[in-house]
């Protein structure tokens, strides 16, 4: 539990990510043929998933998700709105790609500064925020049963552990946290939606894989 | 750790419920032909896998099956017990399914009464009860390598969610403990009985899912 | 937190062991075709995912791996030796497999000795040292989508155990810390060589699984 109420602005940002991660794992459970549970849990994993396994390493259990009623009803709605508007929602991929690049931006800057808050030292934090960002996504993938998609070649988790950089790096400034949080975010999603509109890929290992 | 233990009768129908659940990832690891090691694994894992993910949740680290060595005794001997008579127990599928529906009952109510002895609100208490209940078998499934059971239609997490609602509820009454425990559980049970009787489902996704 | 550093002699052998565990991550990783990224993360989890989950269970957060930059560095440098020299390393299977013999001596020694310093029984202390050993390996199996393959018959689990009980009961006797780690990473090390030698298998469930 947080010793203080944590700036609004982190909030309403967590948030919105929250919704936006929740409506991608709810859409993989629709096609998944889950049922309206699973795909209400799918949506609560996703979008919680990565700051519940930050909160579980960094010591700050219960996860704020678990106090805070907001948390819990988000995925619900995200949820509710993918099961029922399932084709609608999936043809909108792209679009949904784009929030899901918002949605990342904003959970490594406020996971990384989440762990500076609880004594984690920068590399450490950093790396609690690109775990924030990319750890729902990973749930959602366990719990289809296929490997997580940030290992596929997507340059996915580079632009999470950038903005993450950046918060810690900023953060140790005098700048306000308002100005932190808007660079580092800015930074994780410039470079993410840089890599999806030139297909940029991360490199996969070279010459066969003798098995 | 706990400041103090548990009612006895919490202690007991914990025990029972784990002993059911373990049977239950121990005939599913049978038949995936993993090795003795594996079947005690899973036993331990469905068995013990839900309690685990609550107490990890909501600060109550070490885990009480850690602790206390009745809890890790009944997961090996259902391990072994299955593992040496697996063609008996295997046929015994509806008896198992209707002994399972009584451990989910337990569970759903120990854990959610667990999470508000340790200050979670009614709404994430009552979640995390759900969570005892069906998080062992999620485990399971996991490390089965096959998308939870719990997502395929069965009207299984419903009852849970039930049961710890009504136990949250109730606590917050002048109701002894055994009364709470029993109606809670109860309330669970029958739901989960009458789905099983009358083939409730939950509902799926409707059209097709355009993937 | 530790409330003190731990032994040097411990701290070597950890590094040691999470090397050889990052490699063996690293290996699946690039015969999945996962790209840069995911062998890096498959490097950490897989060296690194034992000692999170044991110290997540026994309540010592945050895990000495997020306090301490050595113990990330070491999984980097193990993924970024694998990604770029593969189809070598590869070819050391066996020799990999000795090194993670090694490995799993020293886990499951350090994890033992931890829980015990964090106040667990004898009995959770080892399972616990047990978990440190081979929960990177069901880590890295399960973001893998493969059964573990510690469940496969292979006699590995079983050292893993027999050295932490070893540990657990020696370092409840006078004998110093270096004869208590070296006589039980030995017990488990030689074990675990004999059953590659001599290929002694873990008992298999006898007749067939009804499903």
């Amino acid at each position: 539990m947080s010793t203080a109420d944590p700036p609004l602005i982190l909030v309403v940002f967590d948030l919105v990510g929250i919704f936006v991660f929740a409506i991608s794992g709810a859409l993989v459970a629709v096609r998944r043929h889950f049922d309206l549970f699973g795909v209400l849990v799918m949506a609560g994993t996703t979008g919680l998933g990565g700051g519940f396994l930050r909160d579980v390493l960094i010591d700050a259990t219960p996860p704020a998700a678990l106090m805070d009623w907001r948390y819990l009803v988000v995925p619900v709605l995200a949820g509710l709105l993918t099961f029922a508007f399932h084709p609608t929602v999936g043809r909108l991929e792209r679009q949904v790609d784009v929030f899901d690049a918002f949605g990342l931006s904003l959970f490594c800057v406020t996971g990384a500064l989440k762990a500076v808050e609880f004594g984690l030292g920068p590399i450490p934090a950093a790396l609690m925020g690109m775990v924030t960002g990319i750890g729902g996504g990973m749930v959602r993938d366990l719990l289809a049963s296929r490997p997580p998609v940030v290992f596929s070649g997507n340059l996915y988790a580079t632009p999470a552990l950038l903005g993450a950089a950046v918060a810690v790096g900023l953060d140790a400034t005098v700048l306000p946290l308002g100005v932190v949080v808007l660079t580092a975010a800015g930074a994780c999603l410039v470079l993410r939606l840089l890599a999806m509109v030139l297909d940029w890929r991360a490199p996969l290992p070279s010459g066969p894989a003798n098995v």
